[in-house]
């Protein structure tokens, strides 16, 4: 085959690749790193084209475009969401992204997202903790120990200094294989066979459960004061996690609020309750946690400037390394207007494999 | 490294896939394929889930996702335009695509779709000048001989049996590549110095032209009475091609009205002037061309459900073919609650080259 022009290659990032990328940087260095790129970009929120996702809904799940751009670079994540997939041995959530240059409209990397959106999660969660969190947190509670969990306890450790990570499930399968994953992480992992064992002494309550229909993972007399609730399964109309009433006495802190207030647990409650976007903690602009004793909420259903971060820190990240593969994706006539003349000179080259 | 399992790979069509596909299959037999495609999703247009194209724009050009599902089959384009790019040496137009499962939301396709919406384009105005263009049509007038040109000329040949292709382009380096280009294909060529040169004789006029702003490829006075116009290249706001007179007196056919309303040639006319879905003519349920003498216009701006049939298409083709590489893009760990296992485990495998 004719080699195809550098402008033809779009860098490629499969599963293989991310694993092996992660495992090299090392997952708490990795979760340090992406907080800090999505922080970075929190800082500029004001930049980004900020587009609802474009959803494609069927009976039993649903298809997603997050697309994104700050002027000079624009992503998009294809992200898939049907619960009943599990029962086939698929996963629940499978993603791609892409990365684009925005000056030429070329792509500049195409990565595999299921994993990178794992990692993005947590650390974006671990991001808002360190804003939120009552000060010298060390405890967290893990609610809800899947495909999340590890991540979720990683990051914290990481970005948060938490030390002690206290696990509950309701299937206790999930709960062994999250304390085998975290086992020599230097993380103390406490196996809690009730929710409310699992929230004693924590100062971090992280639930992360799978339910698809209205839930309550924590009711109001379970939390006490002087706690940051990180809310992670809630995500999508008609699940959520947390009874009503701890949301009226919680400081409520979301990404972007008319998805949250869509996707979020914040949808059980008036469409003006009073919200607050975390950029704005972080940029100063307004108060985060105001005393101790609070009960500061994170209702994060994730969103697409995270994506965004995590490709440009992947995009970074492959400068000199090995972890992926060019795809001749972009067709490249050497004159643009002769794309016809491009195809039938195919057949002069030799063949591909 | 460990092998990924069937459902975490994505077959492929890379840019030199695809141009050896096209040339296996032969560009005319393609062209009829892709025709029956389009017009048989066409035929089941009110079963598609029809959405804008989610545009981001910026100061030289825009970025596209333009998706679409039948409720079995999900696909969506990654399209930009950016005119400038051509003074880098670079596409205008670039373009990818995937297909996946509803039923999953896993991807079963991704694609190069820069030839391919080449493909598909000249495909769908053949199809349409089927249905709208005088009976024994043997002369197409081609104006604009930049990358569609050849693709037009010969989906016209194979789908609607033109005889004669006649050329006119304002710069004539374009229409010697071009004449080149179709040497030898059981076309007549005859390369015009003037439009009014080319549109003699002619039945079927397309015009193709990359001017940015408003122009006036065809004045009013060009055009007689029983000719089909097939207007590919007016397709943003601000771009066109007709004299505003021709449309008034032309039955207008369309794709999708909301879209061609605000990208088409019809942008130039009241936003109820009266046009026809091509769909509804080729299920019946509304006329076409009322008389031999009748001005008729295809207001070509491109949709999403020709791009779905083009890669159902490709991926029919795809069968026990060995066009496209398997990619390794969807994690798939034993246990789906276990992705951060799977990440730790591919530690113990022998590393990728």
């Amino acid at each position: 085959m004719s080699l195809p022009s550098r402008h033809a290659l779009v860098p490629f990032v499969s599963v293989d690749h991310m694993m092996r990328l992660v495992l090299h940087v090392g997952i708490e260095r990795m979760m340090l790193e992406l907080a800090d790129a999505i922080e970075a970009d929190f800082r500029r929120w004001p930049d980004f084209d900020k587009t609802p996702r474009v959803a494609s809904h069927s009976d039993i799940g649903v298809i997603e475009l997050m697309p994104t751009s700050d002027g000079q670079q624009y992503g998009f994540k294809y992200v898939n969401g049907h619960p009943s997939n599990t029962r086939q041995g698929l996963q629940t959530v499978t993603a791609f992204g892409v990365l684009a240059d925005v000056a030429t409209g070329y792509p500049v990397l195409l990565s595999e997202m299921t994993i990178l959106t794992a990692l993005r999660t947590a650390a974006t969660s671990a991001m808002a903790a360190k804003w939120l969190a009552p000060r010298d947190a060390r405890v967290m509670a893990m609610i809800g120990n899947g495909a999340q969990a590890e991540f979720q306890a990683l990051a914290m450790k990481a970005v948060c200094g938490i030390e002690e990570v206290r696990l509950y499930d309701t299937d206790p399968a999930a709960t062994r294989k999250c304390a085998a994953n975290l086992a020599g992480r230097g993380l103390r992992i406490v196996s809690c066979t009730t929710a409310e064992d699992a929230i004693l002494g924590a100062q971090i309550i992280t639930t992360c459960t799978a339910d698809k229909q209205y839930a309550t993972i924590l009711t109001d007399n379970m939390v006490g004061g002087g706690v940051h609730i990180n809310a992670v399964g809630g995500d999508c109309p008609g699940k959520t996690e947390l009874h009503r009433d701890i949301l009226l006495r919680a400081g409520i802190f979301v990404e972007y609020p008319p998805q949250t207030r869509i996707e979020g647990e914040i949808q059980q409650l008036a469409p003006d309750h009073p919200v607050t976007e975390l950029w704005q903690v972080i940029t100063g602009q307004t108060q985060g946690r105001t005393d101790a004793a609070q009960v500061t909420l994170f209702d994060s259903v994730g969103f697409a400037i995270e994506d965004f971060s995590a490709l440009r820190h992947i995009h970074q990240r492959l400068q000199g390394a090995q972890f992926f593969q060019d795809l001749d994706m972009i067709a490249d006539p050497d004159d643009p207007r002769d794309l016809f003349g491009m195809i039938c000179r195919a057949d002069l080259h030799s063949s591909v494999a």
